[in-house]
């Protein structure tokens, strides 16, 4: 514990703690908690629970409370893992995962209570009660009940068994399969704390593009010692399973699941995974996409498909999680059309333990996207909303871009398929590509943390407001007094990261493999609709993506249709998205596409610029080594902006031949020059196929 | 700075800080430094000694003291970058990097004084100095002057570009290209700081499995930021360089040496390097060697071809390291002959910039093997002995063994070349592959930070003793009350590792690829020369590589022919390296060697059990996260010294089909099982090509 005269915000910080710092408060001589009470200490979950408070208090507040079966002091907190209420909570019920915190109250001893109808809702009570610590100057003084709004809050890695990454900018993966069973790094556990205080209930330790050594033996054994030291943090752990596998793992001759073997071999594997691991959550799916082996290879539907392995699960309690990010041999017409085509008319076709896992816009973790039509449309389809918090296209580390407002945007939009449904009621939970990695910070940048804690937060309840998480998340992580300026920046952060890469609705501009840097003009892939061309249609006459012409208008309600359907009443941030236009059309701003194009790509910069300078005003404000790094990044996060703004109008303007709008720089180099720069070795391109 | 009551080293501790912990001396307020004093102040390696000499003092001794131009206090640490030396140095010439040092003396108020004819020299002394006194208990009080004997203190990045590390066993490259030049991880700094505490004055940056991008002029950039950061640690920045980069990076038609374009390629290649970086060391090339392209190619020899390279670098005073680890098409009759054959000729050949960098044994970094032939060997051409602190062969980061005393062994035998020539008077320089990456504790280990340490010492003075090394150490990274303990484990570490993975000599028997684990049967690899059945010739009669009839033993002097052709004088420990034995052939302990076998398979076994016991004993002496992880890994080390010997036995025997001798267990599995043992993701198998 730290008792110098320094602010503790001030001394040299590396990220790590995350927002779990624990700093003694100004006024902890205040405070007193004196001992926790439990009248259960047998369960794993209780014990992590009671472990965190005295780790917290004892930090905040300046001494130990003391773990006691029962009240001997005034001043305690009292856990209650019961269906038994006191006080005002007598005839509440709460489901297994909810928490209720009674303020202290003279009459009983002064004590605090935090109650549940499960050792996990007390754990999660715990890590709100620590938190309201950290950014409240008193103990909270209201009665609280919080419950979550999904019973699946999740957290997706994309590591692969060989410790690589994919769409990974944080350093290797913290799985270090090769030394697991025998040696669990400590840091296993605190990534556990961290996401258990954010509700964080499952987790998938693999990459979606599967390997099938996923399924040997040995790595399930693996698996079992990462789901030991996550279960006391009531976390559950999933695989990916590659469709093949039971050719490639199991020496089939078909992964055809009609055929006996094929199904045998998947229960038998499922049996295995749950001798080792009774609590295994199940798997993921990626089939029939990019590569990935899948139903359609035999004829069959995704359905059908999932078929198999869900059965396998069910005895088990396990779930399936399908991916309907999905692209088959066929160029289609529209790429954004697909997921809704192909899932649609299977709605009802699913088994009760398949969850389908939607990407939140129709096309790929875009800085912008529609939400996708396939939320609201099935009625009989478990869903679940996949985002990603690795910034694959929002500048990877370097880059500060919060992302609580774009996944606040999706969440909040109506779907107006039922009246005062919004895209959140529509789904079972969330799962969030991780960003995390074996980086002494986690994340690879500061503020990329912001963003797991955003995933959390949010898949506890949606409704919150973004601002409002990254209000909470800036007094955790760097302190009350900076919230302000710290808040202002992140919530304009991804508008600028929309701005500098891909205004008015443009998307998928990005350089190949890799997606680092800008490649607007890259039409040469091997298929069609990998292609940025295939994306923004641009020519001498115009650009954008008519949505209307192909139809794919129709995936959505009738509402939007109609909205969408005209660019007069298209909201402009998604323009380009829906319609085709000529250079020359004109926005409401009275400027023409064009200029507005370039106006929108300078502001980007401009804001980019903005935010550097004002953090540069909180030199005193935040520890020096945190501070230089964000610093730091925000000058390559300035440089790259413009590379992105010079490198895309460039391209515009070598096919409209159009001038400059007055008051704006032209690009700094020929176009060319920024057709040529290449970054072989940019990181987290480690498809494995 | 910490002032807590409990004892220092019982804090937590992850090994970040290396052997520079600086903790407060038991006795600090009987020591005193009032100030720092030097003359100079605008040379950067003068700023780095007082910089480290106050975060030193200040954190040993509990005072900081202040920089001074001159002496206006008693007590005062002088600092003399000059050849003018005091007192009883007056007469002494120091070499550009050596140093003195004058303990005080009351007649001149107290002061300590380290001189050196240049800032460089004063930087080590200084760092010096700090050792001493984390070491001691006293200011050092005797005169004291320390020179380097090798001009080249070198550590060997195999660090590819995107970040995985050939036979990198502690995470990623702590070179970041993708954020380079623009972001400078501070750990770049601590990693300068720690090579130049124990005198590494060289570092080559990338895998000599070099990609010839490395010279892009991107990649220099980014370069020329590390070298920045280096330089004022006194070390100078290599890379290396791809042979046939004049093609893959140049666009020519050829990289023959011999062409004028591919001359001139090299010279502005060379030369755009220099405008970046003024010091730039040099070049280290991998040539006609596993795949690596070379002068072989077009009919040259090695000397021909470093030519043109050497002569490029030849007016910056650039450097050309050409390794002698060389295996070409032919499939040779003795592997461990190559290096000699094709160098010895060489002789004289190459230019006065050129050093053959030669592995410290002839075939390739196995836990035992005799010097290379060619030290001692050659007249007129400068050696360096290639040493790997990475443990390829010596069982990963998971594995405790202490290479300072293989490197002594090495380094201390005589050619019997030359009268009273040892190996080590035959070499201008150390070269150690690194075995550091971005893992917090920097090596992946704790104790595998020893051999970046004995690295450093034993390329400043090779006569030290491998155990006064181990002494120091232990003393500044776990305290000096546990040396006698931790040195007796570290002692006996690397001779542990002999015996359960090769012992009597024999070699090369790992697994394929990766090289993790036991495949003394591997027998089908593209190139006999691969396969550990070539280097072990074990068949149902005998065992053992006879390199008298091989012809290879003529590569030594007359006195090792003499004393290796016989079985009866061969040290036992080379016994089947030198000569193929029938399994019934008798041995000094009266075992034949087949029991010989058993019983040191057995006995590597049974010290690192007993090594484990030991460490077990200072859970209350060693703070307890490093405690735990060593213990872990004594752990795992155990499990696979049992997996390495039953696995060999289980070999051996299916050959010979002898029975297991009296008081030995068999292997607790068949042959077949270790033989299906795969480890498809263990680390390290990184080849770029």
């Amino acid at each position: 514990m730290e008792t110098t005269a320094t602010p503790p915000s001030l001394k040299p910080e590396d990220g790590y703690e995350l927002w779990l710092r624990y700093r003694l408060l100004p006024s902890h001589d205040q405070f007193k908690i004196s001992q926790i009470v439990c009248n259960e200490s047998s369960d794993p979950l209780l014990s992590a629970a009671v472990a965190e408070l005295q780790r917290g208090l004892e930090a905040m507040l300046g001494h130990r409370p003391e773990f006691s079966p029962v009240v001997t002091q005034d001043h305690a907190l009292l856990l209650q893992p019961s269906q038994v209420y006191p006080g005002a909570l007598a005839h509440l019920t709460l489901n297994h995962e909810a928490f209720a915190y009674l303020p202290k109250r003279a009459e009983e001893r002064q004590s605090h209570t935090i109650s549940a109808s499960s050792s996990r809702g007390v754990l999660y009570g715990a890590f709100w009660f620590l938190r309201q610590l950290q950014m409240g100057t008193a103990f909270p003084q209201t009665l609280t009940v919080s419950a979550p709004s999904y019973s699946l809050r999740m957290v997706n890695h994309w590591d692969n068994l060989n410790r690589t990454v994919e769409r990974g900018y944080a350093g290797q993966s913290i799985w270090d399969w090769h030394k697991l069973p025998d040696y669990i790094d400590p840091r296993i556990i605190d990534y556990a704390r961290a996401n258990a205080s954010i509700g964080i209930n499952s987790v998938v330790l693999t990459n979606v593009n599967a390997n099938s050594m996923v399924l040997r033996s040995d790595t399930i054994v693996k698996t079992r010692a990462i789901a030991d030291v996550l279960r006391p943090y009531g976390i559950k752990v999933f695989l990916t399973s590659r469709f093949s596998a039971p050719e490639e793992l199991g020496n089939l001759t078909t992964s055809d699941p009609r055929v006996p073997d094929v199904q045998q071999w998947w229960c038998k594997k499922v049996s295995e995974i749950y001798d080792q691991i009774p609590d295994f959550g199940g798997f993921l799916v990626k089939a029939n996409s990019e590569g990935q082996p899948g139903p359609q290879s035999y004829g069959l539907s995704h359905a059908e498909g999932a078929r198999v392995i869900a059965d396998a699960l069910a005895p088990f309690g396990g779930v399936l999680l399908w991916r309907a990010f999905v692209y088959d041999d066929q160029i289609p017409v529209d790429r954004a059309a697909q997921a809704y085509a192909e899932f649609k008319p299977l709605d009802g076709l699913f088994q009760e333990n398949v969850f389908v896992q939607v990407k939140n816009g129709p096309i790929d973790f875009q800085p912008r996207e529609p939400f996708s039509p396939l939320f609201g449309a099935v009625d009989e389809t478990s869903l679940v909303m996949e985002v990603q918090a690795t910034k694959e296209y929002l500048g990877f580390a370097s880059h500060l871009a919060y992302l609580g407002t774009m996944w606040e945007e999706v969440l909040k939009t109506p779907t107006q398929q039922r009246p005062a449904e919004l895209v959140l009621h529509t789904i079972k939970g969330v799962a969030g590509v991780s960003n995390i990695g074996s980086d002494r910070n986690w994340c690879g940048s500061h503020f990329d943390q912001s963003n797991w804690y955003a995933l959390g937060r949010l898949s506890w309840d949606p409704t919150q407001e973004a601002r409002e998480i990254a209000n909470e998340w800036v007094s955790l992580t760097f302190g009350s007094d900076v919230t302000d300026p710290i808040v202002s920046i992140m919530m304009r952060s991804r508008e600028a990261v929309v701005d500098y890469t891909g205004p008015l609705g443009l998307t998928h501009l990005m350089a190949t493999g890799h997606h680092y840097g800008p490649g607007p003009w890259v039409n040469d892939l091997d298929r069609a609709d990998w292609n940025p061309t295939y994306f923004h249609r641009a020519n001498k006459d115009g650009i954008g993506f008519d949505r209307v012409a192909s139809g794919t208008i129709q995936q959505y309600a009738a509402g939007w249709q109609i909205l969408w359907g005209d660019p007069k009443t298209t909201p402009e941030n998604l323009l380009l998205w829906f319609h085709h236009l000529p250079w020359s059309y004109e926005l409401k701003s009275g400027r023409s596409v064009w200029e507005e194009l370039v106006y929108r790509y300078s502001r980007g910069v401009a804001e980019v610029k903005a935010i550097r300078q004002e953090w540069s005003h909180l030199t005193s404000k935040v520890d020096p080594d945190r501070f230089t790094q964000v610093a730091e990044f925000l000058k390559i996060q300035e440089k790259e902006a413009l590379w992105w703004r010079d490198a895309s109008l460039a391209y515009w303007q070598s096919l409209n031949g159009l001038p400059y709008p007055e008051g704006f720089d032209p690009p700094q180099m020929p176009l060319e020059y920024y057709q040529g720069i290449t970054h072989p070795f940019a990181p987290g391109n480690t498809h494995t196929g």
